[in-house]
């Protein structure tokens, strides 16, 4: 094991290098236009959480925004497995990423460019840890800024279009709570920074359908609610609902479930995280443990 | 004279380096959420042109995204002369940049992450050069894409969120154009990538007031046309105006005043660039030459 990559190992340009020493092209356009699409997969306890339905996203988003990475889809399996292993790392945030590349001077034809690859695992990243969890999080629905609309950006495609996201941030801080979710030009809810949200309302599990990643920890919660015969509608959700919701949660890679006990300042449910939410976050954590939506990870000499 | 720096030479982590061998950590949230902002200024022989304007929208930009980068306006206005002056260019892009910087592990809170800053020049970059300009350019309205909102991302604080933009351009490109303008969500005219958009409709000249950045260039043009006696109209400007103008022209610090004489297919007006068009880019030109506007570069041995 190498001590420097212990913080985190990165694939630049084929070396895999400690992460403190990645970098990438100031000219690349995935930095200058943000003409480039990213996925992030979850290995806890040495293990991969559903890597296949990244993979298949990841491609999904290259081939909408007319990328192709000169790694392909085993290629690129491969690597996750080598910064993983090579880092050491037992629980970690591990992400993809295809960029547009470096123009030859003058070039401004996105059709003219060598795409290009990057890949990292660092240590897991939660967006609320466990003690945050325990206390449940403040979220606030943005008020000064609306989330990027599907027919500008496409949502669906994980994107670095963050502008709005972090506008919400910094509002949500501005009324003293920890993250914000942003609705869409009709008042919609849609999203936050890296999560899509859940409320339960009039006993039935509510997330917005349309506006917002398909994300995999979403999709594990839409299946994990089926097998618990819990129902769950997938439509709009009005921001009344969440004021009304007996229980709110997020859901990201970076944190899995994570109950939200304050909307707006104002209590949501009893103030606690809800009997629906812990049921769900164990049995997301269950799932964690091993069975078909686990790959372990190819560490050396392992 | 650094031979390897006449390809352009780039501000990192100061210091002054060949731009390709620039690159920027890959953990930076300029990359990572597209959490930044620039500007871009031109260098024409030898001078810089309206240096100060673009220094004071640069300001502005990262005081409306609460960048605070480590450099104030004096330094970054010297490294900007560095950067021209060691690469020997003397007509440049030169391109500024404040990005939120690389988080501590596991922090996702923008307040507490230090502030980068980078430079660069370049050669300098035409939309359209001028033998493509003698033609003019085939302009595309996109139909399938609509610009970010001002609600979402503000467009007045230059930034990296050009997945329409882009979306627009590879739209522009099936259709056999140049470029491409995008509409609002009303359907008025905005902007393109990188540019403003200006046309001659009844006699007048119109470019659209909300839902674009604030173009120095664009700006160039108000004051040269009052300057010429040309009423300018500056509002909503619905396709129809485009469809219908006698003369359409892009506005950009990458190649100035850029004709447009195909619209969808369409001639505008006669066809070939037009007088208005002509003229005011002869102004435009013109005031390179030295002037108010113009800052000469420091070179080395000056």
């Amino acid at each position: 094991m190498n001590a420097a990559l212990a913080a985190g190992c990165a694939y630049v340009d084929g070396q895999y290098v400690p992460i403190a020493e990645a970098r990438i092209p100031l000219l690349d356009m995935g930095f200058s236009r943000s003409d480039c699409t990213y996925d992030v997969v979850a290995v806890w306890q040495g293990g991969f959480f559903r890597l296949d339905a990244h993979l298949d996203r990841f491609d999904r988003s290259c081939a909408c925004l007319q990328l192709a990475p000169p790694v392909g889809r085993d290629e690129v399996a491969r690597i996750l497995h080598e910064c993983v292993g090579r880092s050491g790392l037992r629980d970690a945030y591990v992400e993809m990423i295809a960029t547009r590349g470096v123009p030859n001077a003058g070039e401004r034809d996105p059709r003219r460019i060598t795409n290009r690859f990057y890949a990292y695992a660092i240590p897991y990243v939660w967006i609320a840890n466990l003690d945050q969890q325990a206390k449940g999080l403040h979220l606030a629905i943005a008020r000064n800024v609306e989330r990027i609309s599907p027919r500008a950006v496409d949502p669906t495609v994980k994107n670095f279009h963050w502008g709005d996201l972090v506008r919400g941030l910094f509002e949500a801080y501005d009324r003293a709570a920890d993250n914000a979710v942003l609705v869409d030009a009709n008042g919609f809810i849609t999203e936050g920074p890296g999560f899509n949200v859940f409320a339960c309302y009039r006993g039935q599990l509510v997330t917005p359908a349309e506006g917002v990643l398909h994300g995999i920890t979403r999709q594990t919660v839409l299946e994990l609610a089926a097998a618990e015969g819990i129902t769950v509608r997938v439509g709009r959700v009005e921001p009344e609902m969440l004021r009304e919701a007996s229980e709110i949660f997020l859901t990201s890679t970076a944190g899995g479930l994570m109950p939200v006990t304050l909307l707006d300042g104002q209590a949501v449910g009893t103030g606690e995280p809800g009997a629906m939410t812990l049921r769900l976050r164990e049995r997301y954590w269950d799932a964690h443990r091993g069975g078909q939506w686990v790959t372990p990870v190819h560490y050396p000499g392992g």
